[in-house]
Parts: C-alpha cells; sequence; structure tokens
C-alpha cells in the first residue's frame, strides 16, 4: 500500500512498531488495523535519500493491506511498452480477496472512490 | 525510488516502456536517465485500488536509481519499536556508491537538498 505519514505517525510509526499514517481525507492519526485489526508490524524501515518518504516491510495480521478485501492495495497490472487497441484492460494479480470488506469494515463511510 | 507522474508521464512510461516522471520542482516531463544514462525498462506495472498509484519493476540500465550514486534511494534504515535515546542514528544498507554522481551529472543543478 501506499500513504501518507505527518511527523506524528512518523513518530508514533517508530515508537511503537505499527505502522500509522495521516488519512488526508480524515485530518487525522491512522492508526493501520484499529478498525479492521489488520496492523502492520514493521520489520524493517528505510528512508530516501532526501528523507521525505519512507518504505515499510511489514509483517500483515491478517495477511491483507488493502481496504478493497485483496492482500495488496496493488492486485492489478497494466500493460506497458505494447501499443494500446482501444481501452487499457487491467489484470488481476490476485485471484480472490483475502477478506470480505464489508464484514470487517461495515458501513464506515470510505472516502477511496473506486 | 519514489516519484510523481502526471498523465503525460504515465502514458510515455505505459507507450515507451521507460519510466517518465513528472518533476514538481522543475515542472516538467522527467525521462529518468535522460542525463543519467541511467534509464529504467519497466519489467512490472501494478496499480492501486483508486488507480492513483503505481508500483514499477524495472531493470535499470548501470544498476542505480539515486541521483546519489547508491543503488536505491533506500539506502538507510531506521531503527523502529525501540526506546530513542538521543538523536536517531541511521544504518547504511548500501557499503559503496555504484557510480560518482559529480561524473555523472557534473554541475547540473540538483533541487534535491540532502
Amino acid at each position: 500500500m501506499h500513504g501518507y505519514m505527518n511527523a506524528e505517525a512518523f513518530a508514533l510509526t517508530i515508537s511503537t512498531g505499527e505502522a500509522h499514517y495521516f488519512s488526508r481525507s480524515r485530518q487525522t492519526i491512522w492508526h493501520k488495523g484499529a478498525t479492521s485489526g489488520l496492523v502492520q508490524r514493521v520489520r524493517e524501515c528505510l528512508i530516501d535519500d532526501d528523507q521525505d518518504c519512507v518504505w515499510l516491510r511489514v509483517d500483515v495480521t491478517g495477511g491483507a493491506s488493502c481496504h478493497v478485501g485483496y492482500r495488496s492495495c496493488f492486485y492489478r497490472k497494466m500493460p506497458v511498452g505494447v501499443e494500446q487497441d482501444g481501452p487499457v484492460v487491467l489484470e488481476f494479480t490476485e485471484s480472490e480477496k483475502v477478506f470480505d470488506p464489508v464484514e470487517v469494515y461495515g458501513d464506515a463511510p470510505n472516502p477511496t472512490q473506486l
């Protein structure tokens, strides 16, 4: 998954060892897994050259990070370097969902428009 | 590395099979490797659930993507989940640079402040 952190989210990630993000839509700290139980335990945290981006390797309780229900948010592949004839067709790289998002999140509002 | 694309950069990435980004500092399309020769040939392009983020697996001519000279921009590790006593000390995960940035980029202005 890809997400945003502010300084507080990053500090919480470092001190607790669990990934915290900053929800731009909700304008609040987002402890990943607080609602779903799909907590991300940080095994490795790498930071880039100009220190505005971090890369986390995590263990995920429940084995899925995507709120849609897939293991990864990146569950579809784009064709690249080939002539496109008509609309792009995305290929699914995961065959089934790990969890049912309705069961996990219920009616909680989700600002992500799919 | 982490970078930004606009619609044109993404379309160029798809059609050419080489990673193109949008330089926010220079406000222009950035064909990665145009200056350095360190072109990124896209082997796989995954897109996330709400389609505002892509993940590229690339072959890099020259074997390095970071303008500082390292293989990866993420060449340092943050300690996570441990009590910090004083300033955080970053651990280098790469022992040496792949190329000399001065040799490759010369005096070209670089907006990234390290």
